[in-house]
């Protein structure tokens, strides 16, 4: 059994985390970390845990949580995840962190989050960015940065057509109009959760400027623009992709379809749907689920995939990189349909 | 006073009207019909109007209600409205239809909604498109073609960046992103407004080819491309617009504030935002909400407007057009904030 | 017009006042307070407020309230109302107070609220209970005690079996199992309010032990238990009175209603249903829905209220009591359907 | 493997049969009927379910599904069920009917439901009534009335005041409040169903007469009365259970949960919580969760249980009773915690 060990177990990462590694046949959960829950039982703050997990939260030294687990999921926040890999690296644990501090180079990092990284070694460790479709190196890899939920679901969206050998070169700029479930916000109460402020509402923020375009850039390398808005549901993300592709450069919904299906041959979690897919397929599932519709007489594809943002977008995707790091299916722990209706 | 009729008053619009005209101090709502519920009283069908309106549902002869009623508004589907409206004028009664019969070119209409135009002088009718804040004209109209809901919000959004003398010609290209709560889709049960499968959910439907781009191209005179979305709201509509600027306009966030300030000078019911909107501050009222943001080193800027589809969308802003119709205050029965929390 | 100063003004409670008070047509609002955001335009704070009203949020001096406002509404925390009640009284001022503060007996308040009341005329005020439709004497009164929320739609709900001429001493006891959206709860985000653990939920809380229940025992004078529960919606509260009569007081249908007219005739706010009402039907309203059913072969009769706990759960029927006072209509402001959908 | 075939597949409770069955490491199903959607393949009609079953639905001969299962399941409507269970039985196929069919006595069946019970050996199938923690002897059965939703929560919350050793006796009357998700109303678009009628709104139904209590009182033989609720949510049922004990019987909270812990032992699927459930931990769970709270100078105790309609109130108990009528562990293919959040 690969013993997991996790950082950060109280929020809906560490939560979703704990969720999805107990019905992991090759895994075991030894030690889950909370600085406000330390030596309450995991199940007494969490009830729909119970009786799965006998675990108290802790409040423990790095170095013994290294030594206590073959594997360490950071879910703290952007900034934090950095205090804990050298030391974690260092005692020779593997890492999958699913904070932003190893996703971007140094320099866009540091420009992006307004802080410095404070890892001396962070170019030379060779994190591997986690969205598992497009990086096959995952499983080779000592230290992983998961990626951003957002930047899962739209570079998922358009790679096909922006990277792929027949897509590729074709697209010229990309939109996400992007849909997000709140608890992407997280557990702690906010005016942005507060449910009189949110239901039956839907709520646009950071709609020029928000810090996943940097993960969606660097991935696709073409010109891309990304806004995100809050809906009134709780899990989920529903990318909408306008994309436009060079005017003379006309294609066909089979040719579309037939790039894809190339693309993502032989990835499990991706769905490619006839239609247009929605959220209630993929909800508490490790699916990412896309169509796709040309516009005619205009240069616009529009597609729209869809995710859980909490497992596809985080703890799921962290758990199929953890598959592969370990040189197991990819699907273990994870293959099971979404919860209709 | 004023006496109104209502052809359809059953339906979300139809009920709309009637809640609106009854908080309305210059108008006597004369005669509803509903074939479904003739004979009915129009409060034991819809308890919420209980004790307000003592009329019954009626089904009677197009003339007769041209005798009834000062204005008629046709609160009917596409492809009937214009069954009603010759005998309607004929009768010199005053017409507002909240159908699409009358808001495109003859050619355009038969092209976008399949279905030849029965109203042989529909051209010479000159009806207007009621979109109140960009048709003054509509104050000496008899015949309004009330707006889409769709199209009143992406148009009111973007009007001043493209049709302002001063935002004027720099728009090359805007891509509305719309997301509406589910009262657009009518007030009969359907898959689409089932509740397990709208709740926890965002819908993407018709994402290339809805009927409402021909309104929204029609006014603004640019490349325009459409999505819409259901979101799990009963009210509202909220319309992330992706305007694409000529490259070498560089525009700065004080000139737009004063484009849009100019643009909509006395214009009541339109409020410029200093953040950004959202549909809880609209809920049951008139308003149309704008504000918007620049990308930096983009050529786009994000404009957000929101509105209640029922009411700026459809039955409010009908009124509205009433309002001026009748030489009133454009204000008249809708003057109040909106319902919050 | 009438001159009214809002203490507290910025909770949903204060903010309803305004929204209402703001439709009111013999109303003028005067100052309204905020300690937190003293300063600033209400209608920046509260965006939905624009362009109605021109205020800033005030924090001034009792006295000054009480000079500059004809009635003063009190939209403040439990404990707090009665720092204001007596000098606000002592200037002349006519006070509604929405808190807990003037309800009870001083006995009881202090017993159920477990602290010690600091108004030592508390007893000399004769604050009457503001429960409009049992209490004509609002119309005499200075000092109101507004009803709680809860036993607003409870006591509404069975008034007329407990407490009518017909149907007074057949009630042997009465089970209230409510029902409230969450702005009960208040503006401030808390877990409870916190969205991803309201939606897909309802939530039983204080079960045997509400505060509320003293209000219910002081008006009904019969043995009554209450169970309220949080519903995933913004507003409204439903109450299923469980009634039990007297083994040999059979009872029909046809004799209930007419318990039920005698006792409300007259209250324009009291709409007796034929069917069984439910929340949307009085969304944003002053108005109690109320239908019952019997049960066949069984000492109990189901009684269902539904009413908007800020409207007449609270602001709506401050207002309704202040329209008495004042010697008006006490439909004035207040006179509007729901909004539906 | 066990061979399991489902006849009505294409409804809510048949959706959560396959859903739970394709995580059942022992089952496999064989066979599923739909007349509605044959010929077509399951995850085309349901894409949550691609690629997790390669099945069309069929129209096909009973006996042939006899032959090609070991066990069906019935989720079928009312009064069709019996249609089927002769000649499955006939054929020696072990039966759970997810209907009403035969879980009543015949009587009381045609009684309450209205129509004839066409199966004339009903009484001698001695089918057993499948609330698996009352009936251990559904171990040895061939036919399983699977229990309603309701009753399964109602029943567990108060079985082991009613039926226990030690709290038998004691309790004189029980009063159910019930609260659904409107998923138990089917997949079937209705008015109850429409968004706009449910949300923000909860909707009491058949407050006095509701046909599931005929259960509550076969199981519990005491008065027993029950008044659902159907709340803005797509899962979950939370029951209120108001229990009136014999004024003479004091019981504290101690002994109380002495009682249930006693009733309950060894019954993996009920968690006895030290606070009040919810639903949210329940979510797509077989758990019922359990809380209770004793009112003071009071006879009334207030029991809270919750559970997922469509699993422990449907399909999953379904499931549950399979496993022990094959021998397994009653938590094979069900023992996950909820989707939370």
């Amino acid at each position: 059994m690969i013993k997991a060990g996790i950082i950060g177990g109280a929020g809906y990462t560490g939560l979703e985390l704990i969720r999805l590694l107990l019905m992991h046949p090759e895994v075991e959960i030894s030690v889950v970390t909370s600085r406000r829950y330390k030596g309450k039982l995991i199940s007494d703050v969490n009830p729909h845990l119970e009786p799965f997990i006998e675990l108290e939260y802790e409040d423990v030294d790095t170095k013994e949580i290294a030594d206590r687990a073959d594997i360490v999921f950071l879910a703290v926040p952007h900034g934090s995840a950095m205090d804990y890999v050298p030391q974690l690296r260092a005692r020779g644990a593997r890492v999958i962190d699913l904070s932003a501090d190893y996703r971007l180079k140094k320099d866009e990092y540091e420009r992006i989050y307004k802080r410095q990284h404070k890892d001396k070694d962070k170019e030379r460790r060779k994190s591997v960015y986690g969205l598992t479709e497009l990086h096959p190196e995952v499983a080779d890899a000592d230290l992983i940065a998961n990626p951003g939920c957002y930047p899962t679901g739209a570079i998922l969206a358009v790679a096909p057509l922006v990277k792929g050998n027949e897509g590729g070169g074709r697209v010229k700029q990309v939109v996400f109009d992007s849909k997000s479930g709140i608890s992407g916000a997280g557990a702690e109460p906010s005016a942005k959760s507060h449910f009189p402020n949110l239901a039956e509402n839907i709520v646009p923020y950071e709609v020029t400027a928000h810090r996943h375009v940097a993960e969606m850039r660097m991935e696709l390398g073409v010109k891309v623009s990304f806004t995100p808005h809050v809906i009134p549901s709780i899990r989920g993300i529903l990318t909408t992709a306008h994309v436009f592709i060079e005017e003379n450069e006309a294609i066909t919904q089979d040719e579309i379809e037939e790039i894809y299906k190339r693309f993502y041959e032989g990835k499990r979690f991706i769905r490619l749907r006839k239609g247009l897919p929605s959220l209630s397929s993929v909800r508490g599932t490790n699916f990412c689920d896309i169509g796709f519709k040309i516009e005619e007489e205009s240069d616009r594809i529009v597609v729209i995939s869809a995710i859980d943002n909490l497992v596809k977008g985080g703890s799921g995707q962290a758990i199929q990189n953890m598959n592969l790091m370990f040189g197991m299916d990819e699907r273990k722990g994870l293959w099971f349909p979404g919860l209709v209706p």
